[in-house]
């Protein structure tokens, strides 16, 4: 099979660095193209994220991939996206509602940004969970007259939220969700990004716009396609979004009424056994598990169970009844915001999409 | 006026060192009695304090007030509790079983442990908020024919909860309290603590027995005193409590369903005046506000606001209404978990209790 | 006595907020006038100070003074120097360059910025080490034709540097100084000042140009004045700055060669006696002691010691002898960079200079 | 080849646990033997490490390796060491000087304790930087007419700082050394470790017997062994050892006095080259570059350099003429503590010591 030719967008970001990182000798993906701001366009890739003091701006583990430090950065405004199979996407918001667009009139575009998320006709994927809202491509496409479109993966929290109320609706029903998450630093970037002077010692309990996203989202994505349109899942949802003092991953307290009474082993049950038909489909960013649920009352923590599934698996926790809410339980779950929340959880839904034939 | 004489049990762990912090120059209190465990017994306090290597083992603000440096220190097994006014225990659960009900035969003691917190004749009090139920104490000291009595404070967590909820139910009654906790490592004392290696750049989801003492004290605390017993509020109440990188003061993410609506000023505004009566009758530990309600969505944090009021003002922000439940807020509180959690606010408890005549 | 006239230079930034917050209440100086960027002109101090989503941005401990919230914040451009006494600023290096000439022509400046430390004509000062420096003030006027003068504080890391260095060079001679220092995440401020991904759980071994300033001003500072110029003292210095996870102070490890042997005990004493008559002076920012030496090995702590004086006390602990040195000694000091080290040490030098007829 | 039938001594605790992190699937080593305290003995060893409240008390990265959570833990007095072909042990130092004679008389420790790291016919290896020490192992066999011999890793805090000087004092010789560490939590261990209360946003600037540790094994280790003993290397050394708020990797800035100068680019060439004949000998831990120099000035950081070459090589940077010290020279290390600095040094040594046949 060749591979696909694929473009970054946004290449010197952190965010797009998480999709060189993991792109490095793709199966499916070969990276052609790098695209940055103006001020690193024209320079190759090394130079580009290399400060006037000799440093390298490289912020995954490791070294970057040699082979991309040779690759030159371009203006997004040269690329031509009819080269290009697919485009990652790993911009601010305000640069993907002009750039996407745009690009994507030739070509699929698979976003970090959360520019189009709300706009009927775009699906957010999380892998495994909706992978039905597919369907909302080709109407996409008609609607715009597009031959590409744009999917843009979800934000972070909203990630490890619905992956895993989604086999509890499945099993149960929803009815009210109430969630208090502490996030990570890495979630707020690097620019510029959470102050050492505010976090150290310190809890923010506000991130400006993350509940209505998280609240939007979440209920987008559960939600039923049909008539050509996702109908929002109806459970009330409720949340409380905080920056903790942790590099990676986000911590969430999820606290919900279902429609019928599930026991906690039950809960358990279906929590674990979610996913095996998706993650049989062997696709290579695919982690053995979506998700995986510890007995350990400790567990999950941020620090020892970010990695699990190499940052792919959502990890649960203290699941057990809840006194307050009808048919309530509450659980603890952790999952990777920069890895399956997103560039890695991207490039996992672009390697659905190509298996579908859609890239 | 002279002063009472005070013993101060447990005198060498940090809950004892935050109770000499507190009562060094106390206009009411004087500290004539320290006691500890064998170990230290015999020594004077500033050897009972100095490690084999030299170092002071002294863990609050400052250095020891030099009054207690030259006291000795006494087995508790050797103190005559007639002779002192008051004694303040800060020792762990178990030795408070043992200790507590012999002192208390002659003399009031006010204990920062939890072994008595679920007596039915055991007041747990918190500054300003249900001082009412000091008519348990002759029930307790008839009951038991002594002529003290025992009065624990709360737990930690449940001080600022049960704070916060207080003006709540008596404005607009509730019927659901769902709380996240963020506590901060000093709850766990010294012995041996939260160790590094288990918090830095992470979160513990579980702090064994805390949620089941939060669910019953807020209960107690917040119930009605009527034949010569407390009704516990009948409000349901779930909780996770967590633990986080954060030197002091813990934070709550409070969502609660109320019996009667009540819009957001209204509740800001029964927060905001909550405590004047007891703030005025001017007791050298209170503050001037039990509560402050900050409108910076960014607050509180508890680095920044667990100073507020020396450390017992319990200070909440983020009002706002709650999208899942009936009548629902949100709203999120840091209250210093060893000042107004502890020492100092047992010490404020007693300083009422002497007022009224109980001591 | 009538107040001088006093203005803030960078009054929204954090080392202008630092000012503000040592300036309240002030005995001998008033602040009068507030100047700041363009951004920030024409508006009160609250607005300047407060963000888009309502956030007030205030980086010190505790509310920001009430009386300097409505002052109004002045350009800098359009502020009339002629009716101030003193002029502190808090600004960038490049824009103090060009602000503080065109101020000093009337009146004092005392600043916190780096650019005018280099020149042969203007003196740094640190409290009670080199006073007698002053006599370069009239030198300066005179050369430059001012009325005012331009008179910066060190770089926060020569300032415990120095304090400790003072009394043994004064008692030993100093041949060789090599010092490796782990500074607070506050020396490099808010804009951005040090990401929370670049130093959780991490150290940086490298800020740029800071060994140079260190070297630089260490020499200067105690140096000899004569002939109308400083003449740099003659010792060898090499040093190694780090960042490291701390909030506030400078920990620095310092190993000295001396020209004549002193016993540690000599050192000691030395160190314990300095500054008493700078001390005795009565300033009011001044601490009961310029150098506290700890016996506890495991002391100075910066969080435990950065307050020690209210942040004007250098602590110093680990004195012992060096193994590889000549007439070697070594030490571990800590200083609050940002009291002594900045904002209150200059206000310390402007109640100095304002006592000798400078101001 | 079969593989050697070896023993992990303290298979519980935290050093225990890196050693079988490190021995799974190992190809030249078997595990067949787990000791530990009587606490532990005869349980399996998952039943060993999991606690009362069912939390599995693995500290290493990942899951414990399933096939040692079957074994049977031994008590240490109940192993027949004549059955074994080598011995690790990761004990306190007071349990070593008990156990390890006795094991060793008929078969080789290796051994992460420092109880005989003082005795004259003890090496202390480190890989790559004094195997030629191996000559002491005949002499004190002979010596103890013993079968096997001890043979202990040295202080994680020495290793990297001789693994640095080894190539300088090759080169240029070695006057004299300054080191000043920023040393890991882990560096503790667990018992109690260190405590978030004393570490976090602070700095412990003592390490009891740390330094005096460094001193005595550095000189020993870079020592040359003649007349069947070592004789220490005649350099000076004077070292600060400090805690700091890192999790993993010591952090050393090290100022040298070299015999004969040496430019910064000879420097720079004589550690790169460092240790290519050992690291061609292949040997399963090894990594592809015992030292890796970077240019990056700030660079070395421990959370991003600590896992270079899966933390067995010293990642070096700084290296930069110094000020002071004739012939100076200085640079920054860090190296990991728990990989190259304790269990698996203490494997790539067993590989080295069994293919040279003493194992």
């Amino acid at each position: 099979m060749t591979k696909k030719k694929v473009a970054v967008i946004g290449a010197t970001g952190i965010a797009g660095q998480q999709f060189l990182a993991s792109l490095i000798n793709h199966p499916m993906f070969e990276v052609t193209t790098l695209a940055a701001s103006l001020r690193s366009a024209g320079k190759i890739y090394k130079d580009a994220i290399t400060s006037d003091n000799g440093s390298l701006q490289w912020f995954c583990q490791g070294d970057p991939p040699s082979p991309f430090l040779k690759l030159k950065v371009e203006n997004v405004l040269d690329i031509n996206p009819k080269e290009l199979d697919l485009i990652f996407t790993a911009v601010e918001s305000d640069a993907a509602k002009e750039i996407e667009p745009r690009l994507a009139q030739s070509t699929p575009v698979i976003s970090t940004a959360s520019a189009f998320r709300g706009d009927q006709d775009v699906p957010i994927f999380i892998p495994g969970v909706n992978m039905e809202h597919e369907q909302l491509i080709p109407v996409q496409k008609l609607k715009r007259q597009w031959k590409g479109f744009i999917s843009p993966v979800p934000n972070c929290t909203t990630t490890g939220l619905a992956m895993a109320l989604k086999p509890i609706q499945t099993a149960f029903g929803i009815k009210k969700v109430i969630m208090t998450s502490m996030q990570a630093c890495s979630g707020a970037g690097r620019s510029p990004g959470v102050i050492a002077l505010d976090i150290m010692d310190n809890i923010i309990p506000y991130i400006p716009k993350e509940e209505e996203k998280v609240h939007f989202e979440t209920k987008k994505i559960l939600g039923k396609f049909s008539d050509n349109v996702i109908q929002p899942a109806d459970f009330l949802i409720s949340t409380t979004c905080t920056r903790v003092p942790v590099l990676d991953a986000h911590t969430e307290v999820v606290y919900a009424s279902l429609r019928t009474k599930g026991s906690i082993d039950q809960v358990k049950a279906v929590l674990r056994s979610f996913g095996s038909e998706f993650v049989q489909m062997g696709f290579p960013s695919c982690p053995s598990k979506l998700i995986e649920v510890l007995e350990d009352p400790f567990r999950p923590q941020p620090r020892r169970d970010r990695d699990n599934g190499e940052g792919m698996t959502t990890t649960i926790g203290r699941v057990r009844e809840d006194e307050a809410l009808e048919n309530g339980i509450k659980f603890v779950l952790t999952s990777h915001n920069t890895k399956m929340g997103a560039a890695r959880g991207a490039i996992l839904i672009a390697e659905y999409l190509a298996y579908k034939g859609y890239i």
